[in-house]
């Protein structure tokens, strides 16, 4: 039996995640969760399992969920965030959380010695530095649950290192694939949440189309796979289903293919090297797929990508500053306030102004998160 | 150090082999070949690589080659070839020969403790049953070198048995592809022989424009990764550039893509489970691809595909009439005395004028590939 921390519970990998332990409840329990400020879905998710540890984010809710549910252990904030990351019952951390916030409690768990299920991308885009020395010395599990990075570490499976040549990381294209330069300026934030393949968060959606999700991605797999960013090529390949490929020194290319189904890779992490029934999950049919399509990223109407090649090249700080520079203006142009090509300029405005920092510290990280967000609220 | 025999080194698969020994010197050496009629193409590998045991068909050219290499060992016909087959010095036997003739030499190597790399499909087509068994008893690892098989196998390379669902056998349709079934009729051997993606030998460039290649790569597939029919899908996929597929039991599929390079899968088998560089070797480029296409294939305009699945499924001595059957079709057909329908005709009418023998022993199939081929002459 598999026990599992759950980060994020109510969010799009958090609810998937309760679905995979509920058809599979002879081979995973969940003993701990965190939610934010989404308390019914929180409720459906406690009413159904029996999870002992819950953490939230207001004292209020945290009150009301004492009062309903009084054998259990309601906790309330970051403190509590890091306690029912590390704890003793825990098998592996499955983080959900969106965005920075992910960070703090994915290195409290490694150094608890919990494997990581990692949805979490910003994680490793900020603090791979840091990350990643940690897996490796207290001997835990890293296991990607972006459905990218789930696919190159199947292809990678039974592999040497050495015999990688290149990462092929496919790329839908997001809501404005195929949208002109001159309609991109006047993009509404409601069109770009129409992702074409994937049914995801609001901030990971508008990411997806202005392509800095897989800009964070191209970063997270240099970090989870120990690759060159030369060695990492992004692949629009509209129909997502090939999730992505890796090209090995004798030209061969193993690539993992599937339905657009976030529980597969939640489910790989969980049940890796092995693998269990998708309850649910649609097969594949190649006479109903017909066709796909490959083609090279637009750098005029996407420059995300390119400032995140930028970012990850010179490293230090400045994944940081694109980071939370990118999540300040995400959320900027979700509430309207901003244009869509404005997320792109307000980025590269802050990276420019930023004076990178190399090798920093957890603290450093956070000023310099912050930082990013501050200064691109004051562009604005 | 890695030591080669090579059954059928002046073949397509047999030249390639010494390619691919020939860049890679300090990891594998050819210590013996066979060849059958041509010596040009064989002198000059001999010339080339100091291989000190050969052997042919003709005792003439035997002693040809006594007097042009008096160091070296040269024998011939059959007896020859198992004792090349079971060389002291051999680690693997890399079989080229096309056809039934492949059987027995790759027998009496496993029975030698030789590892086989395979790319003599008809072997485990007709002797699955013998084989498959005599690898498990004696230890040693049958690595496929066709192209579609090796793609399986590096898909399966790190799962469980257990958790494959079905194997998707991809078939670029042979040249026929999008020829209407009225003119099939006339079809000739020079269009057969023009395939539009893979440089190949003659017999089985015909099996590729009839399917009956396909055909037998169900039944390789069953005996090789020991799959049920049921678990075998043939999908058209005319760019040829996913080499095969297998789906998992969580609904992923893994697939091998590259470019129609044979050298691949016959370097793959001598390096497995590793790999090294291919020289020459031309890697994939998605923008270049474009788009990859899928369809069911045409059972009415291609019936070796059903007739193969009848076979395979029946068993016992079934297969072995398909295969012998439809040798002596293809090689009608190439000589241009029946027409590229008869084919099919001949097959399935030497299919349901036999008697299926369960189990057949080794002297049995003899026999009965001898009675499918005599059938084939006698109704011409």
């Amino acid at each position: 039996m598999k026990k599992l921390t759950v980060l994020g519970v109510t969010g799009s990998i958090g609810t998937q995640t309760v679905d995979v332990v509920k058809h599979h409840q002879d081979q995973f329990e969940i003993v701990a969760v965190s939610a934010g400020h989404n308390m019914t879905a929180l409720i459906n998710i406690l009413d159904e399992l029996p999870i002992q540890h819950v953490c939230v984010i207001e004292a209020s809710d945290q009150e009301m969920l004492r009062q309903k549910y009084p054998e259990r252990h309601i906790y309330c904030g970051q403190e509590g965030l890091l306690k029912i990351a590390v704890l003793e019952e825990t098998d592996i951390v499955l983080n959900g959380i969106v965005g920075f916030a992910g960070l703090l409690p994915t290195i409290e768990a490694i150094k608890a010695h919990k494997d990581i299920g990692l949805a979490n991308k910003e994680t490793l885009v900020v603090a791979g530095h840091i990350i990643m020395p940690l897996v490796k010395e207290y001997g835990v599990q890293l296991l990607p649950v972006d459905s990218e990075h789930s696919a190159i570490f199947q292809c990678l499976h039974g592999e040497r290192h050495k015999d990688v040549a290149k990462i092929l990381l496919t790329c839908s294209g997001g809501s404005f694939r195929d949208t002109p330069y001159e309609e991109l300026k006047y993009a509404t934030a409601k069109q770009a949440l129409k992702h074409p393949n994937w049914n995801m968060g609001a901030k990971i959606t508008i990411d997806s189309a202005t392509l800095f999700n897989k800009g964070l991605e191209v970063m997270e797999a240099k970090w989870l796979f120990d690759v060159d960013y030369d060695d990492i090529e992004v692949v629009i390949h509209p129909e997502s289903v090939i999730h992505s490929m890796v090209e090995f020194v004798d030209t061969a290319v193993i690539a993992q293919l599937g339905s657009p189904d976030m529980r597969l890779p939640i489910q790989y992490a969980l049940t890796y090297p092995e693998r269990i029934d998708l309850t649910g999950g649609v097969r594949l049919s190649f006479k109903d797929i017909q066709a796909l399509h490959f083609r090279e990223p637009d750098a005029k109407r996407f420059p995300a990508i390119n400032l995140a090649y930028r970012a990850g090249r010179r490293g230090g700080s400045l994944p940081c500053v694109l980071n939370g520079a990118n999540e300040a203006a995400n959320e900027l142009f979700r509430k309207g306030q901003i244009g869509f090509l404005d997320i792109y300029d307000l980025v590269e405005k802050a990276m420019n102004a930023h004076e990178v920092v190399d090798d920093p510290t957890l603290d450093q990280l956070l000023e310099i998160d912050q930082w990013a967000r501050d200064f691109v609220y004051k562009e604005v």
